[in-house]
């Protein structure tokens, strides 16, 4: 079934793989489709139900699926049982017969920015690419509605790519880029950010089920106590595309003295 | 049903909430009650069934279940539908009466040093409480076995909780660590270390179903090519169990200047 993935990878035609969170049947991914087509040759691998939320989930337990499809024109398709990171590893090591030269995935529907960035499958899977070394970026619309204006992220989202395409990105960076809600006129331009420090305050909705147990729904809003006009947030509230480069070490270097002396 | 949950909350007890990916029926979230009881007042929340490799995820389409348990004798115990993530903000949200003052996470059965903490609900658990501004600690043991020796783990859990506890952290970091697969008189001790840059080169074991349709498994090794001596890979492979401080602040602070050249 993957035989036909890469058919033209032999031109030079750049390879782009796009997967994304909301599934394959969403009209952000078809969006970014329409978006990279004229940059490359593009294969789809994405999941075949919605994954919001699925942060950098991995399937250990289950088999995965993955079905070639025709969903797009003139575009490889397949769609994955698993998680979206599920789906990067699968696009490579088992549909792509060569490394994609680069990973887009999205257009989410919802914001990524900020400590979003944690929860999100759309991300994590841009991540899980750039650790197979990868050149990969996220997109996310600041908008949840299905028939969301996707004019300004589909002529942004081209324009960052190229970029990547033509510059690169460092080793072991990936780019979180989201889009404002406002229509491609009233976009102001793009701004480099940093990821905000905010949180969600979170509450659960109560209920009763009809054989009288409790049950809950995560509820709970979006609090930004970051005051600083460099981060993702501020750049979204003033009508910029947000990009913030991403990195997957974790680790808190400027802590590394103090907890040091814990046990010396 | 959460009522009960801090009862002894006004006493000046540490409160300490366990949580883990593996379940609560573990052997590893065992090992950590054992430890933890000790120094604190210890309430349990944890899956009510195993979810390794669910990263941060988070359940947003299906409602929560929250079930009390007696399955540790005298330690309030829940089990949770959700993640391990989950897991943490009902206990906040929902369970306990106050702030907890440590967040343990584990001891997972298997590895989370380097590239596993992306993956792992153990891990994901314990940064959530760090975001909730809970000081965290992730511990896991390097052997995946039900019956693992968890006397080393226990020991070193103890004394790195009770410095935690002590000392404190610095905001925003959280701490991963993990403990060699060995008997507790051969550890060397403690080990502050940053992240190793390694990673999975996956494969895929693919098979077919009795009805004619193919699936896959995900296989793969793990291969660390950072020769650093400063890393949790290299304490682990010379007996340290190793601690890393690590942060949810993703932006790759270093890549701001060059991005921005990009579009300037």
């Amino acid at each position: 079934m993957p035989a036909k993935a890469s058919k033209k990878s032999t031109t030079n035609k750049p390879l782009i793989l796009i997967t994304n969170d909301d599934g394959i049947t969403s009209t952000g991914i078809r969006a970014l489709v329409e978006a990279m087509r004229e940059l490359g040759k593009v294969v789809v691998v994405a999941p075949d139900s919605p994954q919001s939320g699925m942060g950098h989930a991995i399937t250990l337990d289950e088999p995965l699926r993955i079905e070639s499809l025709k969903i797009f024109e003139d575009v490889d398709s397949y769609q994955c049982s698993g998680t979206p990171v599920d789906c990067v590893k699968l696009a490579v090591n088992k549909i792509l017969k060569r490394k994609p030269d680069l990973c887009v995935s999205g257009i989410n529907h919802g914001s990524n920015s900020s400590i979003n960035i944690l929860y999100s499958g759309t991300m994590s899977a841009a991540m899980e690419a750039s650790i197979e070394g990868i050149k990969a970026v996220g997109f996310s619309n600041l908008n949840f509605s299905y028939n969301a204006d996707f004019s300004g992220p589909k002529k942004y989202a081209k324009q960052i790519a190229t970029s990547v395409l033509k510059n690169g990105l460092p080793t072991n960076t990936l780019l979180n880029v989201n889009f404002p809600d406002l229509h491609m006129n009233k976009i102001k331009g793009i701004r480099v950010c940093r990821q905000a420090i905010a949180k969600y305050e979170e509450d659960y909705n109560e209920r009763i089920d009809p054989r009288g147990r409790k049950y809950f729904w995560l509820t709970g809003k979006f609090v930004n106590s970051d005051p600083g006009n460099d981060t993702d947030e501020w750049a979204l509230k003033n009508g910029y595309v947000s990009v913030v480069p991403v990195q997957f070490d974790l680790t808190a270097h400027h802590a590394i003295s103090r907890i040091n002396t814990f046990w010396k």
